[in-house]
């Protein structure tokens, strides 16, 4: 057994090595993004919220009849709500650093959740394939990722906008690199001028609770505090940020498990404890909302709320297939929603296919400053999505990651699966298990015509071969260019 | 890996060895069922035709939107639509041991689908294991099931039905029974007047085409001739019927994979190769219809459309959660529609719960025939909720089984889940797969409310832990009956 661990623990290592020894040096966001000059008027206010493992149908506003979420749905009614948005990857570290960079994050080696630095591989054994071999016991070896964080060199959303005078906040789960163990990984070396949260995912262990740079509890025994106290924070930080325009990054430790909500929202919904807690995140927008009414500063806050990826082992993905750490729209599409009064009209609906990692270049649009000229971003500017009825997405082409393996790509209503594994780590281990549920999808590829059966039920690959060649030309064509520049850095 | 193969089918041998000893001999259905001295109207002629793999949401009737299946879609229209009927079991062999018998297939030892008794063991693991265990090349070793097939003392629809003067016919995949190898298994052994069909389902090979006790081919080459040839036998079968009601049992090929339509239905359909399968299945329903009206019996014959169980590869489960081969909705909710002109109020719609065992119960009514008194019935008869408005089911209780184990138990609205496996055969391997799919469903037991949660997104055994116990208790009771008389036998 501790053979075993050894070997896999120096695969893991030498896939470390391999990943990452090819990085130029962190660039000063100033010398590659440029202010608009002409700009004069004050950018909005921007609050993000990120629920973990929120499925496409657990709002009220998807359809959900089990949670109660009267405050995330009135950002429907007040703003808009799209039905085709989709994560950048299937599970949390990835999506996480694809929001924030506006790139896939297969460019910067993040392609799995991230471990804790000092986590033994007999826990991560246990979680990920405790019931299929067996109580292995605890290993002490550590272990890391293709990747141990968010690197230096990549500029996120909070580094671009201090550029156009933002004050930067975060609250809550960060999973871009173990800052407790590595503290170059602090959100504060990332463009936050204020973090308050805990480092990666609460079935981690240990889970220390953070205020910037301090160490406030060793580790999280109690984690029904956490949406109160997360929210708290942020109203903290909005309320401290008067004046300036603010980004506020709020990314909520919940329906991710294990389950905990607070005593007031304990066994209350008809959700069980999965609803218990997207309750007390219902209650938590609500506090956020309120703040800026109270602050008359609602007017000028664009509020954006969603999710990291597909549910996980609970919630709903509505009445797509699969659910987290799959390729499948289940894996892929999650809720997002947006509120900014008088500049997106009050109940809009977009069917238009987007991503988060537009959120960067979109951002950064509001904010009059340009992207940044030395490198690939693969998000595009929707502003117009959001304000202008009738508009089109500027999206293509939209590609599915699991685990650092290209599957799929989306074309318009075509999408096409390569291969399809579930989700399941660590990484070596998973390509095995990836084998049987690649046997339980069937024959590859797939192909799949989301207009008319948007739950991936009949493969329309041999009836469209014509469609299948380009697809598969368009996902190669991708490759190429990736491994040519995997970083996308510009001459 | 011989010497594994060996291990394994002396496992399995054991196995069928311990579950089969016990059987009593068969009885003449005449010494335990009895004609109701008073009825004196002809019995209705009565269709049932059953899908392979079909999913809840595949039919137009049932929301799918890729696959035109008007004539099935008709049955609705002109009849009754359920959106609450459950199969006996989420894959082949026992689903349709259910629906024969009406007993829950897990009293007959018919767990795992059946597999061709001089099948290798070699294909079963190709087809079962093929990606996780790699190419383990054909190794000509003879397995078994549990039970080799439906054991001569269980007493089928048509032995019943037989009673009243029906003539009895069927064409299709059997799977009760590997008749090509063992004659004993035949469904003309099994009641049938007339058979038409193959002995198992289309992935296992050989597949022989056999006409009564004739081997007609010794496999199938072109399976794309089967619903074709099924067709015109069950319109032979109702022509020479004419005069004696007849009972007619079509269970259908397709859509189970691999997939087959005859070149008039290749690649016509939005549902793919699936679709094609399917839409070639609707124009059978429409030419048995049709037949129907020609003879000028349409008025009295009931006409049933339903699936084994739910979608496999490929399919619509709707928007329930699962496919086949698991307890979950997905795989064992399956469309229900019933027509029978006068009798039946056209465009009827029921939410209430039923099931294939309850076919048995209610056909022998419609033919005024007593149910068997020598061993319990499992399921109800549902004249009432066929024929009378705002009628309720007779049932408080339905259970699910995995591979011959106990999984869960539904009772009104509550559905309760001790253990949630996934499909993978051979049964010894299945367990460790099972393992695996364990972990993926996280921590068990489960509890839904399918009224508001029809996904079976929310676990509520925390918020309700006396409804938790209560449905415990009701499937160790069900356990400790079934273990002291597993075959249901009465004194």
């Amino acid at each position: 057994m501790k053979l075993a661990a050894l070997t896999l623990t120096l695969a893991l290592v030498s896939t470390a090595c391999a990943r990452t020894d090819d990085q130029p040096p962190p660039v000063d966001p100033r010398s590659v993004i440029e202010k608009a000059a002409s700009r004069t008027a004050v950018p909005p206010n921007i609050i993000v919220i990120v629920a973990d493992d929120l499925g496409y149908g657990d709002l009220g506003s998807y359809g959900g009849q089990s949670i109660e979420t009267p405050h995330i749905d009135s950002l429907a009614t007040d703003g808009i709500r799209f039905t085709d948005f989709h994560s950048s990857d299937s599970v949390c570290t990835p999506s996480r650093a694809g929001l924030l960079t506006g790139r896939y994050p297969a460019r910067m080696g993040l392609d799995v959740p991230l471990m804790p630095e000092e986590m033994s591989l007999g826990h991560s054994f246990t979680v990920a394939f405790g019931y299929l071999m067996g109580k292995l016991g605890f290993i002490d070896i550590a272990t890391k990722g293709a990747a141990t964080g968010l690197h230096q060199n990549e500029i996120t959303l909070p580094e671009a906008l201090r550029l156009a005078g933002y004050a930067t906040g975060m609250v809550g789960k960060w999973h871009l690199g173990d800052f407790a163990t590595n503290p170059a990984h602090n959100p504060l070396e990332h463009g936050f001028d204020f973090y308050f949260g805990v480092p990666y995912s609460n079935d981690m262990h240990p889970l220390p609770l953070y205020r910037d740079r301090e160490e406030l509890l060793p580790n999280v025994d109690d984690q029904s505090i956490l949406t109160k106290r997360y929210t708290e924070e942020a109203l903290r930080f909005i309320d401290s940020s008067r004046g300036a325009p603010f980004f506020l990054y709020f990314a909520h430790t919940f329906p991710h498990r294990p389950l905990f909500a607070s005593e007031r929202f304990a066994k209350r919904s008809e959700g069980g404890t999965f609803g218990d807690t997207v309750e007390e995140i219902d209650w938590s927008v609500g506090e956020l909302l309120a703040a800026l009414e109270q602050h008359d500063i609602a007017d000028n806050t664009l509020v954006v709320f969603t999710s990291d990826n597909g549910p996980w082992y609970q919630g709903s993905p509505g009445s797509f297939r699969g659910r987290k750490g799959q390729s499948y729209e289940g894996g892929h599409r999650v809720p997002f929603l947006a509120r900014w009064p008088g500049q997106i009209k009050a109940g809009t609906l977009s069917g238009e296919p987007a991503i988060n990692l537009d959120l960067f270049p979109t951002f950064l649009a509001l904010a009059g400053l340009s992207l940044p000229n030395d490198r690939s971003i693969d998000g595009a500017n929707i502003l117009d999505l959001l304000r202008v009825e009738g508009a089109t997405s500027p999206h293509d082409t939209l590609y599915f990651y699991h685990q650092g393996e290209l599957e799929g790509v989306r074309s318009g209503k075509w999408k096409y699966l390569r291969s399809i594994n579930h989700y399941v780590w660590p990484l070596p281990l998973n390509k095995k298990a990836g084998r049987i549920s690649e046997h339980t999808t069937g024959p590859l590829p797939l192909l799949f015509n989301l207009e008319l059966d948007p739950g991936e039920s009949y493969d329309l690959s041999a009836k469209h071969p014509d469609t299948v060649s380009q697809l598969a030309e368009q996902m190669t064509t991708w490759e190429t260019s990736l491994a040519a520049n995997p970083k996308g850095w510009k001459q």
